[in-house]
Formats: structure tokens, sequence, C-alpha cells
């Protein structure tokens, strides 16, 4: 029986000529990263366990993104941590204000992340990573520990269900759409613990943000990772951008799959996960009953250039429904700036929006436009859950940047195809 | 005896000839403002009363500006409050995410408060207006709660010190460094209770922004307000903005001062409070022994277009220290573009800064710039009271926008001249 994408790299990574699901590996890493908020609990750990040095200083990634500029006084402790630590350790990849962005919009934007790596990351949306084909998942922060200091892991290798995407994408139907329909398909917990491997003709018609946004949210199926093929879209990416040179995996013919699943492009349509999960999936034209307060547009799963450019494709020149607070948040420093020289900022303000500095802010309820009691917000966050944005009694609708923003027009959930 | 410029508006707005020092007064307002943390209250309290109109919607103003977007469960159910008061009795001035700005930058900016007006404020920098002729003073939720439903307000009528300011200004010395001078002269408690009347053939070299900042702090010197006189600087600043016609009161030139204060404003050098009050004034280029984290460039002190540009100038084509983060927060949305157009926005990023949507934010230690223990932060903003911007062992030094981007320069106090 052949290997998945996922155990080829796994079996790279620890020395085996093969793997196979729920073998227990210790695999060598390529990149380690942690945030703001859990970088410093691993640090605490690193230290109680009397480490005094990180495996490789280009490897281990610090980003702040989650309450910086700091939001109160216990995140600007934390950051002051990871600040003391990076110093310490010279630890070249950490990012202050000023520098950062969004961890998981920042990493393949640098090229810190290639293709082949096997990453840990102390955030769950470490799986964006799968979309340059990589091996990526999120850890905890004593895995986070023991990876900065010995650069290795332990994986209970996953099994996996293919996802075949055929036909292919018409905008403004996004990958947002795509894995909002995927988790409302197999559930939130679908795929617990396997790898969701993307594959199939349509994966072509899918743009590197498509792909990254769509692994980001393997995690909301459950999955342990996603990841796609390394194609021609994707060598394009990593080249000059890459700051390694990268290895391409492919999938056995005789690769073994517990389940497959079909998605037809050709007609999928923008789609909405409705409160409180993601799996709670409906078309964002059948919302036009359901008014909202505010939209989000940004985040790790949609804060990239082509997710801005397809908010400003639907707000240029229009004004967003009095009563609705429309925040933009780009996710990295590259994007705010790209956003400005486009002249996309000046049409958001123009259409009544603000343009946030890089942040995770609302996206866990953090800051930058917390929910209160019975309001709504259509978001292009990954997670929905009861009181994720602020209030308990408050509701996060999830849907792709072209949805949020032609909601943002009506005042009510609108499919982007309707404004 | 004459009266004052203050005491001339207050006599004009209570129906009396002439009012003394002293004299208790019922005046009628010309404008009631409040924000996201002092409206709540207000309404709480205009409710209790059993009010159930305002007496004039175009003249009660609600600026969201303190903790929006919001940053917390609270300040959005805050938010909410205000926005559904605001609805409820159709408040025409009322400013949500997407419109706002600081209140004190946002309604000079807008022409809706002028020269000869009574005004109150919910917020103790309320004094701000005197640069346009205005009486113009902080008051309590509850006085607010009463001027929005009746129109009036009671005064103690205040006796008054004369600022007399010789010579002119050389920039990069600004109107900051003037009031700060100021409150080192005469102490945080120097003007308490009075009128602090700027004069002097020394007025014609200030600005619009340098008079609004002096005025804006006047309350850091205990002022009951601060004014300047209504000169063609002034006017041509009125002029196609005022949304109503003003009036231009004079001082008596028999008016009675209980202090004559004399500043030559040609030998005046760029000035820093050191923690942890404002009369804690220092010259700039004594401070390069001090390092500094982080530098705030905005509020409702010094965050108008000039602000940015005198910050612009010294950061252009350069990048700040390492180990510093530079905060730049563009205090209302016209200025936010404004520096998105002129370029400074692109600068402010290549130089290493972020460039904050509109927000009062870390002035108060709210969130955008929150400092941890130890830190020190220069910063435009008007208090440096222990804990102001944060943890209780953390320094907060004031300065100007020139002084606060030439001190991200080096990483320590830096007088502007010298970069």
């Amino acid at each position: 029986m052949g290997m998945t994408m996922t155990q080829k790299i796994l079996a790279a990574h620890c020395g085996e000529s093969t793997v196979k699901a729920g073998q227990l590996i210790n695999a060598n890493l390529d990149i380690v990263l942690g945030n703001d908020i859990t970088t410093p609990v691993a640090i605490n750990e690193f230290e109680k366990a009397g480490f005094d040095s990180v495996f490789d200083k280009t490897r281990v990634n610090i980003v702040l993104d989650h309450f910086v500029p700091n939001k109160d006084i216990k995140s600007a402790t934390q950051s002051k941590q990871c600040r003391e630590f990076a110093n310490k350790y010279d630890i070249l990849n950490f990012y202050d204000v000023g520098q950062m962005g969004i961890e998981h919009a920042l990493l393949p934007e640098k090229g810190i992340v290639t293709a082949g790596d096997c990453i840990i990351g102390a955030d769950s949306h470490t799986c964006t990573y799968g979309a340059v084909g990589a091996f990526s998942t999120g850890v905890g922060s004593t895995d986070m520990a023991a990876g900065m200091a010995k650069g290795v892991a332990w994986f209970k290798v996953p099994a996996a269900i293919k996802v075949v995407l055929n036909g292919s994408l018409h905008r403004p139907v996004t990958g947002k759409d795509v894995i909002l329909h995927l988790i409302g398909e197999i559930g939130v917990s679908g795929a617990l613990y396997k790898s969701l491997e993307f594959t199939g003709d349509g994966v072509k018609s899918l743009t590197m943000e498509d792909r990254l946004c769509i692994c980001n949210m393997a995690i909301e199926a459950g999955a342990k990772n996603g990841i796609f093929p390394v194609d021609e879209i994707c060598e394009a990416y990593l080249k000059g951008r890459s700051q390694r040179p990268w290895v391409k995996y492919e999938a056995d013919p005789d690769a073994e799959y517990e389940r497959t699943v079909i998605i037809d492009l050709d007609t999928l349509e923008p789609t909405v996960s409705y409160p409180h999960l993601p799996e709670n999936t409906h078309l964002a034209k059948e919302g036009k009953d359901i008014k909202i307060d505010q939209i989000v547009i940004g985040s790790c799963t949609n804060g990239r250039i082509e997710d801005m450019q397809a908010a400003y494709e639907i707000l240029k020149g229009k004004h967003i429904a009095k009563g609705v607070r429309g925040i933009i948040i780009p996710a990295t420093m590259a994007v705010y700036k790209e956003c400005i020289l486009r002249g996309y900022t000046e049409a958001f303000i123009d259409a009544g929006c603000i343009v946030s500095t890089p942040t995770c802010g609302p996206c866990l309820g953090g800051y930058m436009g917390i929910l209160a009691a019975g309001e709504r917000c259509v978001s292009t966050t990954n997670r929905n859950f009861v009181g994720r944005m602020g209030h308990v009694d408050s509701e996060v609708y999830l849907a792709s940047p072209a949805t949020a923003a032609a909601s943002a027009l009506t005042g009510y959930i609108t499919d982007p195809r309707e404004v």
C-alpha cells in the first residue's frame, strides 16, 4: 500500500522509507512557530525544562499578532516576554509591531514556509501551510517548547480523506466557499485527526490564496492537516519567495484514503456558515432576511491581497448600509501597504469602512470589533462558536470577503452576485 | 471693571449684560457633547430624570471614539446604548465606526463648534474648542444629561490668567511645546477653575492646530477653559467650515486677570513632560540617556494633519530604532485619508511604524499600545499619570509629534532639531 502526500513528508522527516496511518513517529521539524498568546506559555515550559538554546535560530518564528499593538497590560506583558526571549536567543524571525502581520499570512508571504516542510505552530490554524505543499499542524505550547529546543515533534501518522475538486471555480465564488461547503458536507468532526488531501482537475482553478484559505480551515473539520499538490501555480508562488529549496512530494497512486469527497466547483455557490458552527452552511442568496450590524474582512483566513481585492471590487464607488460597521483588516504590513498603493484603502474609507493595522483582533473576541448582545456580524474569519467575537448572545456568520462586502452594502446577508 | 473674553461669552449666553468672576449663572448651550464612555452614563441619568426629548437634535453630539471598533463586550454594549439613543432621538451628529474620529479633532474639523459658542462636553478635554474662540469646558455625565434635555448648564464664572505670547514660534517647536512649557511654569493646579486667556503678538505665529493643542491641555493646568482671540487665522479656518455664523468676542481693555504669565516663543525649545505629571517638564535635548520602547503620535492633543506632517518630516526615508514600536494614529477619518493621499502613511510604514484607525486607544490605557512594566513611551497625548498607558511601573513622556518621531529614530528622547 502506498503513502499519501502527508505520509510521504512525514516519512522523509523521521528517516523511515515508509510510514502508515496510526504509527507514532518522531519527526524533524523545518519550522516552529508561536504567537504572542501561545509563545509565553511555551517559554515558561522551555525554561522549566531547563533548555538553554534553540535548535536553529533561523527556524524558530515568533509572531506578535493576536493583541498587538497591545490591548491591555496582560498582552503587553506577554509581548515583552516574547521580545526578551527573541533577543536572548537571537531569533531571526521575530515579528514585532511594525514588521508583523498575522502569522499564517506572514509566513507564506515571506517564503519562510515551503513545499515539503514539516511544520508545527502553537496555533490551531498552522494547518494553513498545506497550501504550499507542507505538512503543517497546530500543537500545544509544550510541544512548541520542545520543538524550539530540539527541532523535533512526535506525531501519530494521520489517515486521510481525499477531496476531489472537479470543474473550476467561478468568481466571486472563492476558496472560502469551497471550504465552508466541505465542512458543511462532512461536519466539524468529519476529518478528525485525518489529513484532508485536495486533488482533482479543479485544483488548477484555485489561486494560492484560495488554497491558503482552504487549508487554514482544515482544522474546522477537525483535520490534522490540509494539503494541496505542488503544481505549477504553487511553484510559481514559491519561486523568488521561498527562502529555502523546496521538495515536491506526491501521493502514491495506491495511497489509502478512508473516504473520498467530491466537490463540483462549477455549481458551487457563495456559502455562509450560520451560528454557531462552521458546518451550519447555507447559501448566501438565502440569507436576505438576516439583518446584520457589522462585517469583518480579514484574519489568517481571508486577509490577503486577493481578499482585499475581492472586497474592493464590491465596495468601490459605493457606500455600506446605514447602521453597519465595516471593519477591514489587511493581514500583514505588506498587504496593508499594497491596499494603499492600489487605492483599495481609499475606496474602503469612502465606502464608510475603517481599515485596521494588521491584527487577529476581532476573530477571537480580542478587540477591534467586539460584538454586543444581539448583534450580528458577517465575518471572513474561521470560527463562529457561541461568543467567539464577543457577547454570548451575538452571532457570527462566516463567509468570503465578497459575500461580507456585499452584505455590508445591503445590511443583510447577500450573495455577491446580486449587488 | 471690564470682562475677559470668556466672561463676555458667558454673559451673552445667560442674558446678562455683565458677569463677574465667582458669579453663578445658568447659560444656554450651543453644543453638548459626549463619547462612548461618558454618554451611556448620561443616557442613564437622562432616562432616570424622565426626560423624553433633546433640546435640539442638531446640537447634541455623540462621538464613539474611545474604544471603537469595540475592544471588549463592555465597550460594545456602551456603543450599542449610544447608537440606540441616537436613533431614538434622531441625533444628527452621531459618529459611529467609519464616520468617526476623536471627538475633539472631529468637531472643529467639521465646523460643528465655532467662535462665540458656549459648549459643554462630558470629557475633560472639551476645553479644546477655545482655539476657535468658544467657551468650552468638560463636565460630568449628569450635566451632559441635563444639557442634552434642556440646553442649559450652570457655571461659576471663572476668574482668568492672561498668558502673553511674545515673539514667534520656530518649527519644529510647536503649540505642544508652548503648553507643556506653560504647565511646567504654573503647575498642574496653576490655573484651577480659571480661564487661560492667550494673547500677545506671538499668537499670530500659531497655527490653528497649535492653538487646538494648547487649549486641549488647558485642563492639565487645572483650567476651566483655555481661549484664543478670534484673529484672521481663526476666521480663515472657520470660513467655509463653520456650520453656523460665528460671533467674535474680545476681552475688554480693563478686564481683570488674577495673574499674567509671559512666554517668549523665540527662545522656546522642544519640551518633554517626564513622568508622572505634565508639569514635570525638561528640555528634549536633555533626555539623551532615556531609552524608550514605544512612541505614540496621535490623540485629541496631536492627531491632526499638521501633527502627521511634523512626524512625516522627521520619519520620511528613515527607519525607527530597533526595539522601538512606532504607533501613529490619525485622529479622524479625514486625517487618516489625507495621510494616505499625501504619502505620509506609506512613509510611516516604510519607517517601521504602524498606522491605526482613529481612536483614543492608548492615551488612556484603552488599547492599541498598552505598556508593560518597565516600559517607556514618548507620547503626544496629554497625561502621563502613573499607569495612564498601562502598567503602574511604566512611564509616559509627553512631547510634540516632532519630538516623538525624533525619539523613535534614535531610541532615546531626542530633540527634533538634532536628527
